[in-house]
Protein backbone atom coordinates (compact mmCIF):
# COMPACT_ATOMS: atom_id res chain seq x y z
CA UNK A 1 0.00 0.00 0.00
CA UNK A 2 0.94 3.81 -0.94
CA UNK A 3 2.52 5.99 2.07
CA UNK A 4 2.12 9.40 2.04
CA UNK A 5 4.92 11.13 3.91
CA UNK A 6 5.08 15.07 4.41
CA UNK A 7 8.60 16.34 5.79
CA UNK A 8 11.42 18.60 4.66
CA UNK A 9 13.72 18.16 1.95
CA UNK A 10 16.97 20.10 2.53
CA UNK A 11 20.41 20.84 1.07
CA UNK A 12 22.93 19.88 4.50
CA UNK A 13 26.27 20.57 5.11
CA UNK A 14 27.67 18.54 7.44
CA UNK A 15 30.87 18.65 9.82
CA UNK A 16 32.58 15.47 10.98
CA UNK A 17 35.49 14.42 12.41
CA UNK A 18 36.27 12.49 9.17
CA UNK A 19 35.47 15.09 6.65
CA UNK A 20 33.06 18.51 5.72
CA UNK A 21 30.31 18.00 3.00
CA UNK A 22 28.54 20.78 1.66
CA UNK A 23 24.84 21.29 0.34
CA UNK A 24 24.26 17.29 0.83
CA UNK A 25 20.68 16.16 -0.35
CA UNK A 26 19.08 15.67 3.13
CA UNK A 27 15.57 16.80 5.11
CA UNK A 28 13.31 13.99 7.05
CA UNK A 29 10.94 13.45 4.17
CA UNK A 30 13.92 12.38 2.07
CA UNK A 31 15.35 9.98 4.46
CA UNK A 32 12.21 8.58 5.28
CA UNK A 33 11.64 7.91 1.29
CA UNK A 34 14.68 6.59 0.73
CA UNK A 35 14.08 4.17 3.00
CA UNK A 36 10.71 3.51 3.15
CA UNK A 37 10.81 3.03 -0.89
CA UNK A 38 12.06 -0.98 -0.33
CA UNK A 39 9.09 -1.96 0.68
CA UNK A 40 6.41 0.55 -0.30
CA UNK A 41 5.21 3.03 -2.76
CA UNK A 42 6.09 6.54 -1.68
CA UNK A 43 4.34 9.92 -1.99
CA UNK A 44 6.25 12.51 -1.16
CA UNK A 45 4.90 16.49 -0.30
CA UNK A 46 7.64 19.15 0.36
CA UNK A 47 8.80 22.28 -0.52
CA UNK A 48 12.46 22.92 -2.33
CA UNK A 49 13.51 26.42 -3.53
CA UNK A 50 14.39 26.77 -7.30
CA UNK A 51 18.23 26.53 -6.87
CA UNK A 52 17.39 22.75 -5.92
CA UNK A 53 19.71 20.58 -8.09
CA UNK A 54 17.53 19.12 -10.70
CA UNK A 55 20.16 15.54 -10.66
CA UNK A 56 18.37 15.50 -7.25
CA UNK A 57 14.91 15.52 -8.15
CA UNK A 58 16.06 12.99 -11.01
CA UNK A 59 17.21 10.71 -7.71
CA UNK A 60 13.88 10.47 -6.44
CA UNK A 61 12.19 9.52 -9.43
CA UNK A 62 14.96 6.77 -10.15
CA UNK A 63 13.94 5.69 -6.85
CA UNK A 64 10.32 5.66 -7.47
CA UNK A 65 9.64 8.08 -5.29
CA UNK A 66 6.44 9.95 -6.54
CA UNK A 67 7.39 13.95 -6.60
CA UNK A 68 3.59 15.10 -7.61
CA UNK A 69 3.49 16.38 -4.27
CA UNK A 70 7.20 18.28 -4.20
CA UNK A 71 6.09 22.32 -4.27
CA UNK A 72 9.17 24.09 -6.33
CA UNK A 73 8.65 27.11 -4.75
CA UNK A 74 10.28 31.35 -5.64
CA UNK A 75 13.64 31.09 -3.60
CA UNK A 76 16.07 29.14 -1.75
CA UNK A 77 16.02 25.45 -0.50
CA UNK A 78 16.08 24.75 3.41
CA UNK A 79 19.59 24.57 4.60
CA UNK A 80 20.84 22.79 7.54
CA UNK A 81 24.38 23.17 8.82
CA UNK A 82 25.62 21.03 11.62
CA UNK A 83 28.71 19.47 13.18
CA UNK A 84 29.69 16.10 15.05
CA UNK A 85 32.17 14.93 17.86
CA UNK A 86 33.44 11.39 17.67
CA UNK A 87 30.15 10.33 19.88
CA UNK A 88 28.21 10.97 16.93
CA UNK A 89 25.39 11.00 19.71
CA UNK A 90 23.59 14.47 19.09
CA UNK A 91 24.22 16.82 16.52
CA UNK A 92 25.29 20.80 17.07
CA UNK A 93 23.27 22.83 14.98
CA UNK A 94 25.53 25.42 13.15
CA UNK A 95 23.20 27.34 11.69
CA UNK A 96 19.35 26.59 10.27
CA UNK A 97 17.80 28.50 6.76
CA UNK A 98 14.43 27.52 6.57
CA UNK A 99 13.96 29.50 3.57
CA UNK A 100 10.85 28.50 1.37
CA UNK A 101 10.03 25.96 4.68
CA UNK A 102 8.99 28.68 6.43
CA UNK A 103 5.88 29.28 4.63
CA UNK A 104 5.46 25.47 4.17
CA UNK A 105 1.84 24.53 3.49
CA UNK A 106 1.74 21.15 2.23
CA UNK A 107 -1.10 20.63 -0.73
CA UNK A 108 -2.56 17.26 -1.24
CA UNK A 109 -2.05 16.14 -4.64
CA UNK A 110 -5.34 14.68 -5.40
CA UNK A 111 -3.87 11.46 -6.20
CA UNK A 112 -2.68 11.23 -2.72
CA UNK A 113 -5.86 11.75 -1.00
CA UNK A 114 -6.51 7.80 -0.19
CA UNK A 115 -2.62 7.12 1.17
CA UNK A 116 -3.67 4.65 4.00
CA UNK A 117 -0.52 5.13 5.37
CA UNK A 118 0.31 8.47 6.55
CA UNK A 119 4.14 9.99 8.41
CA UNK A 120 4.14 13.47 9.32
CA UNK A 121 7.68 14.12 9.82
CA UNK A 122 9.06 16.25 12.01
CA UNK A 123 7.05 19.63 11.27
CA UNK A 124 5.04 21.65 13.30
CA UNK A 125 2.21 19.96 14.51
CA UNK A 126 -0.65 22.42 13.66
CA UNK A 127 0.45 22.00 10.17
CA UNK A 128 0.54 17.87 11.04
CA UNK A 129 -3.00 18.44 12.01
CA UNK A 130 -3.96 20.05 8.71
CA UNK A 131 -2.31 18.07 6.65
CA UNK A 132 -4.27 14.89 8.19
CA UNK A 133 -7.59 16.43 7.93
CA UNK A 134 -6.93 15.95 3.33
CA UNK A 135 -6.28 12.35 4.09
CA UNK A 136 -9.49 10.54 3.28
CA UNK A 137 -9.75 7.51 5.62
CA UNK A 138 -6.18 6.44 6.64
CA UNK A 139 -5.07 3.01 8.12
CA UNK A 140 -2.44 4.01 9.75
CA UNK A 141 -1.35 7.68 10.96
CA UNK A 142 2.46 7.93 12.49
CA UNK A 143 4.41 11.24 13.55
CA UNK A 144 7.86 12.45 14.68
CA UNK A 145 8.30 15.47 16.84
CA UNK A 146 11.23 17.45 19.05
CA UNK A 147 12.07 19.54 21.79
CA UNK A 148 11.52 22.63 19.69
CA UNK A 149 7.55 21.59 19.13
CA UNK A 150 7.91 20.35 22.85
CA UNK A 151 8.63 23.48 24.04
CA UNK A 152 6.81 26.13 21.44
CA UNK A 153 3.48 24.23 20.86
CA UNK A 154 3.14 21.33 23.54
CA UNK A 155 -0.74 22.56 23.50
CA UNK A 156 -1.22 21.48 19.62
CA UNK A 157 1.17 18.76 19.49
CA UNK A 158 -1.01 16.76 22.95
CA UNK A 159 -4.24 17.84 20.89
CA UNK A 160 -2.40 16.18 17.41
CA UNK A 161 -1.30 13.16 19.12
CA UNK A 162 -5.17 12.11 20.40
CA UNK A 163 -5.43 10.91 16.05
CA UNK A 164 -1.65 9.61 15.84
CA UNK A 165 -1.29 5.81 16.07
CA UNK A 166 2.62 5.97 15.94
CA UNK A 167 4.40 8.50 17.43
CA UNK A 168 8.19 8.48 17.30
CA UNK A 169 10.42 10.58 19.05
CA UNK A 170 13.79 9.93 20.57
CA UNK A 171 14.63 9.71 24.49
CA UNK A 172 15.25 12.88 25.19
CA UNK A 173 11.89 14.07 23.92
CA UNK A 174 10.02 11.78 25.39
CA UNK A 175 11.69 12.40 28.85
CA UNK A 176 10.60 16.11 27.88
CA UNK A 177 6.91 15.48 27.04
CA UNK A 178 6.64 13.20 29.69
CA UNK A 179 8.31 15.11 32.52
CA UNK A 180 9.44 11.95 33.35
CA UNK A 181 12.92 10.70 33.67
CA UNK A 182 12.47 6.91 33.09
CA UNK A 183 11.35 5.88 30.23
CA UNK A 184 8.89 3.52 31.42
CA UNK A 185 6.86 6.06 33.02
CA UNK A 186 7.39 8.49 30.23
CA UNK A 187 5.86 6.40 27.74
CA UNK A 188 2.85 5.43 30.32
CA UNK A 189 2.38 9.38 30.71
CA UNK A 190 2.31 10.34 26.77
CA UNK A 191 0.05 7.61 26.32
CA UNK A 192 -2.26 9.79 28.26
CA UNK A 193 -2.37 11.71 25.21
CA UNK A 194 -3.26 9.68 23.06
CA UNK A 195 -1.20 7.80 20.67
CA UNK A 196 -1.88 4.54 20.51
CA UNK A 197 1.82 2.89 20.39
CA UNK A 198 5.12 5.22 21.24
CA UNK A 199 8.43 4.38 19.25
CA UNK A 200 11.41 5.76 21.85
CA UNK A 201 14.54 5.92 19.52
CA UNK A 202 18.38 5.42 21.66
CA UNK A 203 20.48 6.28 18.74
CA UNK A 204 23.17 3.45 18.94
CA UNK A 205 21.54 2.02 22.00
CA UNK A 206 18.81 0.40 19.34
CA UNK A 207 14.81 1.42 20.50
CA UNK A 208 11.51 0.61 22.46
CA UNK A 209 8.30 -0.17 21.17
CA UNK A 210 5.07 0.77 23.94
CA UNK A 211 1.99 -0.89 23.16
CA UNK A 212 -0.40 -0.46 25.70
CA UNK A 213 -0.28 -4.04 26.84
CA UNK A 214 3.36 -4.66 25.92
CA UNK A 215 6.97 -3.58 25.52
CA UNK A 216 9.45 -4.59 22.87
CA UNK A 217 13.02 -3.78 23.46
CA UNK A 218 15.52 -3.74 20.36
CA UNK A 219 19.68 -3.52 20.89
CA UNK A 220 21.24 -1.45 18.10
CA UNK A 221 23.50 -3.27 15.72
CA UNK A 222 26.82 -2.85 16.39
CA UNK A 223 29.10 -0.99 13.20
CA UNK A 224 32.87 -0.27 13.35
CA UNK A 225 32.30 3.37 11.15
CA UNK A 226 29.80 5.79 11.32
CA UNK A 227 30.45 8.63 8.72
CA UNK A 228 27.77 10.45 9.59
CA UNK A 229 24.08 9.90 11.74
CA UNK A 230 22.03 12.71 10.16
CA UNK A 231 18.79 11.41 8.98
CA UNK A 232 19.24 7.94 10.71
CA UNK A 233 15.70 8.70 12.63
CA UNK A 234 13.92 9.53 9.95
CA UNK A 235 15.15 6.06 7.78
CA UNK A 236 14.31 4.28 10.57
CA UNK A 237 10.90 5.73 10.41
CA UNK A 238 10.98 4.89 6.88
CA UNK A 239 11.92 1.13 7.36
CA UNK A 240 9.02 0.78 10.24
CA UNK A 241 6.33 2.45 8.04
CA UNK A 242 7.64 0.59 5.01
CA UNK A 243 7.36 -2.66 6.32
CA UNK A 244 3.74 -1.95 7.93
CA UNK A 245 2.56 -0.91 4.50
CA UNK A 246 4.05 -3.99 2.36
CA UNK A 247 2.74 -6.28 4.95
CA UNK A 248 -0.83 -4.59 5.64
CA UNK A 249 -0.78 -5.95 9.06
CA UNK A 250 -0.73 -3.78 12.68
CA UNK A 251 -0.67 -6.60 15.26
CA UNK A 252 2.04 -6.87 17.57
CA UNK A 253 4.53 -9.17 15.50
CA UNK A 254 4.20 -7.51 12.64
CA UNK A 255 4.94 -4.04 14.30
CA UNK A 256 8.24 -5.87 16.04
CA UNK A 257 9.49 -6.92 12.96
CA UNK A 258 8.69 -3.53 11.41
CA UNK A 259 11.19 -2.13 14.06
CA UNK A 260 13.38 -4.58 13.03
CA UNK A 261 13.79 -3.50 9.83
CA UNK A 262 13.89 0.24 10.65
CA UNK A 263 16.88 -0.96 12.89
CA UNK A 264 19.03 -2.32 9.60
CA UNK A 265 17.77 0.28 7.16
CA UNK A 266 19.27 3.37 9.91
CA UNK A 267 22.29 1.51 10.23
CA UNK A 268 23.09 2.19 6.38
CA UNK A 269 22.27 5.74 6.75
CA UNK A 270 24.77 6.33 9.09
CA UNK A 271 27.66 4.39 6.36
CA UNK A 272 27.94 7.18 4.15
CA UNK A 273 27.32 10.93 4.43
CA UNK A 274 23.50 12.16 3.41
CA UNK A 275 20.97 9.37 1.87
CA UNK A 276 24.28 8.03 -0.59
CA UNK A 277 24.15 4.68 1.16
CA UNK A 278 20.22 4.09 0.94
CA UNK A 279 21.23 5.10 -2.81
CA UNK A 280 23.37 2.28 -3.70
CA UNK A 281 21.32 0.11 -1.20
CA UNK A 282 20.14 -3.55 -2.61
CA UNK A 283 17.32 -5.70 -1.08
CA UNK A 284 19.27 -8.50 -0.76
CA UNK A 285 21.67 -6.38 1.40
CA UNK A 286 19.26 -5.13 3.61
CA UNK A 287 18.04 -9.36 4.25
CA UNK A 288 21.82 -9.86 4.63
CA UNK A 289 21.94 -7.49 7.31
CA UNK A 290 18.72 -9.18 8.82
CA UNK A 291 20.10 -12.53 9.05
CA UNK A 292 23.49 -10.91 11.08
CA UNK A 293 21.16 -8.73 13.25
CA UNK A 294 19.39 -12.26 14.02
CA UNK A 295 22.72 -13.92 14.86
CA UNK A 296 23.69 -10.44 16.72
CA UNK A 297 20.78 -11.08 19.18
CA UNK A 298 19.40 -14.92 19.43
CA UNK A 299 19.59 -16.84 22.56
CA UNK B 1 30.79 -27.28 39.70
CA UNK B 2 31.83 -24.72 42.75
CA UNK B 3 32.85 -20.93 42.08
CA UNK B 4 35.63 -19.11 43.93
CA UNK B 5 34.93 -15.49 43.89
CA UNK B 6 37.99 -13.23 45.56
CA UNK B 7 36.62 -9.62 45.98
CA UNK B 8 35.43 -7.07 48.44
CA UNK B 9 32.90 -7.64 51.13
CA UNK B 10 32.03 -3.77 52.59
CA UNK B 11 30.10 -1.66 54.06
CA UNK B 12 28.40 0.54 51.81
CA UNK B 13 26.77 4.66 53.07
CA UNK B 14 24.78 5.53 50.11
CA UNK B 15 22.82 8.23 49.14
CA UNK B 16 20.11 8.06 46.44
CA UNK B 17 17.38 10.73 45.79
CA UNK B 18 14.56 8.38 47.76
CA UNK B 19 16.76 7.79 50.79
CA UNK B 20 19.83 7.33 52.80
CA UNK B 21 21.21 4.08 54.57
CA UNK B 22 24.10 3.65 56.41
CA UNK B 23 26.14 0.41 56.70
CA UNK B 24 24.44 -1.55 53.96
CA UNK B 25 25.82 -4.59 53.37
CA UNK B 26 28.01 -4.63 49.83
CA UNK B 27 31.17 -4.90 48.05
CA UNK B 28 31.90 -7.06 44.80
CA UNK B 29 32.19 -10.56 46.19
CA UNK B 30 29.03 -9.85 48.63
CA UNK B 31 27.05 -8.92 45.13
CA UNK B 32 28.58 -11.68 43.16
CA UNK B 33 27.89 -14.81 45.84
CA UNK B 34 24.29 -13.47 46.27
CA UNK B 35 23.70 -13.70 42.88
CA UNK B 36 25.75 -16.73 41.80
CA UNK B 37 24.41 -18.93 44.82
CA UNK B 38 20.91 -19.24 43.22
CA UNK B 39 22.88 -21.81 39.81
CA UNK B 40 26.10 -22.64 41.93
CA UNK B 41 28.17 -23.32 45.59
CA UNK B 42 29.74 -20.08 45.91
CA UNK B 43 33.39 -20.55 47.93
CA UNK B 44 34.29 -16.98 49.20
CA UNK B 45 37.75 -15.41 49.54
CA UNK B 46 37.63 -11.74 51.50
CA UNK B 47 38.32 -9.96 54.13
CA UNK B 48 36.25 -7.69 56.89
CA UNK B 49 37.29 -6.23 59.77
CA UNK B 50 36.02 -7.39 63.52
CA UNK B 51 33.75 -4.78 63.49
CA UNK B 52 31.38 -6.65 60.85
CA UNK B 53 28.10 -7.63 62.41
CA UNK B 54 27.74 -11.10 63.08
CA UNK B 55 23.98 -10.91 61.50
CA UNK B 56 25.48 -10.22 58.23
CA UNK B 57 27.99 -13.71 58.63
CA UNK B 58 24.53 -15.46 59.37
CA UNK B 59 22.82 -13.72 56.18
CA UNK B 60 25.83 -15.32 54.28
CA UNK B 61 26.05 -18.67 55.89
CA UNK B 62 22.20 -19.22 55.70
CA UNK B 63 22.23 -18.57 51.43
CA UNK B 64 24.70 -21.72 51.63
CA UNK B 65 27.70 -18.99 50.68
CA UNK B 66 30.96 -20.70 51.72
CA UNK B 67 32.79 -18.51 54.19
CA UNK B 68 35.76 -20.67 55.14
CA UNK B 69 37.75 -18.27 53.06
CA UNK B 70 36.61 -15.34 54.52
CA UNK B 71 39.41 -13.61 57.03
CA UNK B 72 37.90 -11.34 59.82
CA UNK B 73 41.25 -9.19 60.24
CA UNK B 74 41.80 -6.84 63.39
CA UNK B 75 40.37 -3.46 62.40
CA UNK B 76 37.82 -2.00 60.47
CA UNK B 77 35.55 -2.89 57.73
CA UNK B 78 35.81 -1.92 54.15
CA UNK B 79 34.03 1.14 53.83
CA UNK B 80 32.44 2.97 50.94
CA UNK B 81 30.17 5.87 50.55
CA UNK B 82 28.74 7.01 47.36
CA UNK B 83 25.85 9.33 45.75
CA UNK B 84 23.26 8.44 42.71
CA UNK B 85 21.55 11.39 40.93
CA UNK B 86 18.57 10.71 39.10
CA UNK B 87 19.83 8.96 36.19
CA UNK B 88 21.02 5.72 38.61
CA UNK B 89 23.95 5.77 35.92
CA UNK B 90 27.24 6.73 37.57
CA UNK B 91 28.07 6.78 41.40
CA UNK B 92 29.94 9.96 42.29
CA UNK B 93 32.07 8.27 45.05
CA UNK B 94 31.75 10.82 48.23
CA UNK B 95 34.78 8.36 50.53
CA UNK B 96 36.52 5.31 50.67
CA UNK B 97 38.20 3.92 53.54
CA UNK B 98 40.07 0.73 52.50
CA UNK B 99 40.58 -0.16 56.43
CA UNK B 100 41.43 -3.40 56.42
CA UNK B 101 41.50 -4.47 52.28
CA UNK B 102 44.51 -1.95 52.13
CA UNK B 103 46.44 -4.93 52.88
CA UNK B 104 44.27 -7.42 52.11
CA UNK B 105 46.55 -10.62 50.71
CA UNK B 106 43.84 -13.80 50.04
CA UNK B 107 44.70 -16.85 51.48
CA UNK B 108 43.23 -19.62 49.98
CA UNK B 109 41.72 -22.36 51.93
CA UNK B 110 43.01 -25.94 50.71
CA UNK B 111 39.34 -26.83 49.94
CA UNK B 112 39.15 -24.04 47.69
CA UNK B 113 42.16 -24.89 45.31
CA UNK B 114 40.29 -27.20 43.19
CA UNK B 115 37.40 -24.59 41.85
CA UNK B 116 36.69 -25.06 38.85
CA UNK B 117 35.45 -21.66 38.12
CA UNK B 118 37.10 -18.72 39.30
CA UNK B 119 35.77 -15.01 38.98
CA UNK B 120 38.40 -12.83 40.48
CA UNK B 121 36.24 -9.38 41.10
CA UNK B 122 37.78 -5.58 40.38
CA UNK B 123 41.03 -6.22 42.97
CA UNK B 124 44.40 -5.17 41.69
CA UNK B 125 45.98 -7.06 39.23
CA UNK B 126 48.79 -8.15 40.73
CA UNK B 127 46.79 -9.80 44.01
CA UNK B 128 44.07 -11.49 41.02
CA UNK B 129 47.43 -12.70 38.96
CA UNK B 130 48.39 -13.99 42.88
CA UNK B 131 45.38 -15.26 43.23
CA UNK B 132 45.27 -17.35 40.22
CA UNK B 133 48.29 -19.18 40.53
CA UNK B 134 47.03 -21.06 43.76
CA UNK B 135 44.21 -22.35 42.23
CA UNK B 136 44.66 -25.74 40.38
CA UNK B 137 43.39 -26.54 36.88
CA UNK B 138 40.65 -24.11 36.84
CA UNK B 139 37.93 -24.39 34.08
CA UNK B 140 37.34 -20.88 33.34
CA UNK B 141 39.22 -18.00 34.60
CA UNK B 142 36.48 -14.66 34.29
CA UNK B 143 37.62 -11.32 36.31
CA UNK B 144 36.45 -7.89 36.35
CA UNK B 145 38.48 -4.42 36.59
CA UNK B 146 38.14 -0.46 36.92
CA UNK B 147 39.49 2.86 35.69
CA UNK B 148 41.63 2.80 39.08
CA UNK B 149 43.94 -0.15 37.60
CA UNK B 150 43.75 0.73 33.82
CA UNK B 151 45.42 3.95 35.24
CA UNK B 152 47.78 2.49 37.60
CA UNK B 153 48.73 -1.26 36.16
CA UNK B 154 47.89 -1.45 33.30
CA UNK B 155 51.11 -3.24 32.64
CA UNK B 156 50.34 -5.82 35.03
CA UNK B 157 46.59 -5.97 34.38
CA UNK B 158 47.04 -6.37 30.70
CA UNK B 159 49.66 -9.17 31.46
CA UNK B 160 47.22 -11.25 33.36
CA UNK B 161 44.79 -10.66 30.71
CA UNK B 162 46.36 -13.83 29.05
CA UNK B 163 45.59 -15.90 31.51
CA UNK B 164 42.01 -14.48 31.70
CA UNK B 165 38.68 -16.38 29.51
CA UNK B 166 36.44 -14.17 30.38
CA UNK B 167 36.81 -10.27 31.24
CA UNK B 168 33.98 -8.32 32.30
CA UNK B 169 34.01 -4.77 32.27
CA UNK B 170 31.90 -1.38 31.64
CA UNK B 171 31.56 0.63 28.28
CA UNK B 172 33.70 3.22 29.84
CA UNK B 173 36.32 1.25 31.23
CA UNK B 174 36.33 -0.53 27.84
CA UNK B 175 37.40 2.70 26.02
CA UNK B 176 39.66 3.61 28.54
CA UNK B 177 41.27 0.25 28.33
CA UNK B 178 41.40 0.24 24.69
CA UNK B 179 41.89 3.79 23.81
CA UNK B 180 39.61 3.33 21.03
CA UNK B 181 36.07 5.05 21.38
CA UNK B 182 33.96 2.86 19.35
CA UNK B 183 33.04 -0.39 21.01
CA UNK B 184 33.53 -2.90 18.28
CA UNK B 185 37.28 -1.39 17.94
CA UNK B 186 37.23 -1.25 21.46
CA UNK B 187 37.02 -5.00 21.90
CA UNK B 188 39.45 -6.22 18.84
CA UNK B 189 41.89 -4.07 20.86
CA UNK B 190 41.26 -5.50 24.21
CA UNK B 191 41.28 -9.02 22.61
CA UNK B 192 45.05 -8.68 21.66
CA UNK B 193 45.68 -8.77 25.34
CA UNK B 194 44.69 -11.72 25.52
CA UNK B 195 41.27 -12.74 27.49
CA UNK B 196 39.57 -15.44 25.13
CA UNK B 197 35.62 -13.27 25.56
CA UNK B 198 34.98 -9.77 26.69
CA UNK B 199 31.69 -8.63 27.93
CA UNK B 200 31.40 -4.83 28.20
CA UNK B 201 28.42 -3.66 30.45
CA UNK B 202 26.58 -0.82 29.31
CA UNK B 203 24.27 -0.13 32.14
CA UNK B 204 20.50 0.55 31.77
CA UNK B 205 21.76 -0.21 27.92
CA UNK B 206 22.44 -3.57 28.43
CA UNK B 207 25.47 -5.37 27.70
CA UNK B 208 27.95 -7.46 24.93
CA UNK B 209 29.38 -10.38 24.68
CA UNK B 210 32.38 -10.73 22.19
CA UNK B 211 33.67 -13.78 21.00
CA UNK B 212 36.58 -14.17 18.40
CA UNK B 213 33.84 -14.96 16.05
CA UNK B 214 30.59 -14.00 17.07
CA UNK B 215 29.19 -10.55 18.96
CA UNK B 216 25.88 -10.98 21.24
CA UNK B 217 24.07 -7.84 22.38
CA UNK B 218 21.47 -7.88 24.61
CA UNK B 219 19.32 -5.14 25.99
CA UNK B 220 18.52 -4.20 29.72
CA UNK B 221 15.42 -4.91 31.06
CA UNK B 222 13.12 -2.19 31.75
CA UNK B 223 12.58 -1.15 35.01
CA UNK B 224 9.90 1.58 35.87
CA UNK B 225 12.01 2.15 39.91
CA UNK B 226 15.45 1.67 40.08
CA UNK B 227 16.29 2.15 43.87
CA UNK B 228 20.05 1.50 44.17
CA UNK B 229 22.37 0.41 41.34
CA UNK B 230 25.35 -0.51 43.67
CA UNK B 231 27.02 -3.68 43.02
CA UNK B 232 24.24 -4.41 39.68
CA UNK B 233 27.60 -4.86 37.83
CA UNK B 234 28.61 -7.75 40.25
CA UNK B 235 25.16 -9.24 40.73
CA UNK B 236 25.27 -9.50 36.75
CA UNK B 237 28.21 -11.29 36.71
CA UNK B 238 27.39 -13.52 39.92
CA UNK B 239 24.86 -14.35 37.15
CA UNK B 240 27.03 -15.13 34.60
CA UNK B 241 29.61 -17.58 36.22
CA UNK B 242 26.38 -19.33 38.01
CA UNK B 243 24.96 -20.24 35.29
CA UNK B 244 27.97 -21.35 33.19
CA UNK B 245 29.05 -23.29 36.52
CA UNK B 246 25.74 -24.95 36.55
CA UNK B 247 25.44 -25.72 32.94
CA UNK B 248 29.06 -26.77 32.35
CA UNK B 249 29.36 -25.71 28.95
CA UNK B 250 31.17 -22.96 27.90
CA UNK B 251 29.88 -22.53 23.49
CA UNK B 252 28.09 -20.12 22.41
CA UNK B 253 24.49 -20.75 23.46
CA UNK B 254 25.11 -21.38 26.92
CA UNK B 255 27.18 -18.24 27.09
CA UNK B 256 24.30 -15.88 25.63
CA UNK B 257 21.84 -17.71 27.71
CA UNK B 258 24.75 -16.78 31.14
CA UNK B 259 24.50 -13.27 29.53
CA UNK B 260 20.54 -13.49 29.60
CA UNK B 261 20.30 -14.78 33.46
CA UNK B 262 23.11 -12.01 34.92
CA UNK B 263 21.32 -9.42 32.93
CA UNK B 264 17.88 -10.92 34.69
CA UNK B 265 19.98 -10.86 37.99
CA UNK B 266 21.05 -7.61 38.00
CA UNK B 267 17.15 -6.29 37.47
CA UNK B 268 16.53 -7.65 40.92
CA UNK B 269 19.81 -6.02 42.87
CA UNK B 270 18.96 -2.73 41.96
CA UNK B 271 14.86 -2.82 43.07
CA UNK B 272 16.31 -2.53 46.45
CA UNK B 273 19.33 -0.62 48.88
CA UNK B 274 22.12 -3.17 49.24
CA UNK B 275 21.80 -6.52 47.98
CA UNK B 276 18.66 -7.04 50.08
CA UNK B 277 16.13 -7.86 46.93
CA UNK B 278 19.03 -10.66 46.01
CA UNK B 279 18.61 -12.00 49.81
CA UNK B 280 14.64 -12.12 49.75
CA UNK B 281 14.86 -13.40 45.84
CA UNK B 282 13.50 -16.94 44.63
CA UNK B 283 14.37 -19.03 41.80
CA UNK B 284 10.43 -19.07 40.23
CA UNK B 285 10.91 -15.13 40.36
CA UNK B 286 14.25 -15.32 38.37
CA UNK B 287 12.75 -17.78 35.87
CA UNK B 288 9.11 -15.31 35.17
CA UNK B 289 11.08 -12.85 34.95
CA UNK B 290 13.32 -14.60 31.95
CA UNK B 291 10.02 -15.20 30.68
CA UNK B 292 9.06 -11.53 31.09
CA UNK B 293 12.24 -10.61 29.24
CA UNK B 294 11.67 -13.25 26.36
CA UNK B 295 9.06 -11.30 25.38
CA UNK B 296 10.18 -8.26 25.33
CA UNK B 297 13.16 -8.87 22.94
CA UNK B 298 11.61 -11.79 20.64
CA UNK B 299 10.53 -10.82 17.25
Amino acid sequence: MSILVVGSVALDTIKTPYSRCEDVLGGSATFFSFSARFFSQVNLVAVVGNDFPTKYLKLFREKGINLTGLEVADGETFRWEGEYDWDFNSAKTIATHLNVFSDFDPKMPAEYKHSKYVFLANIDPEIQERVLRQVICPKLVACDTMNHWIESKKKQLTRFLKKVDILFLNDAEARQLSEENNLLKAAKAIFRFGPKRIIIKKGEHGALLFSKNSIFCVPAFLLEEVYDPTGAGDTFAGGVIGYLASNRNLNDDSLRRAIVYGNIMATFAVEDFGPWRLVSLTKPEIEKRLRVFKRLTYF
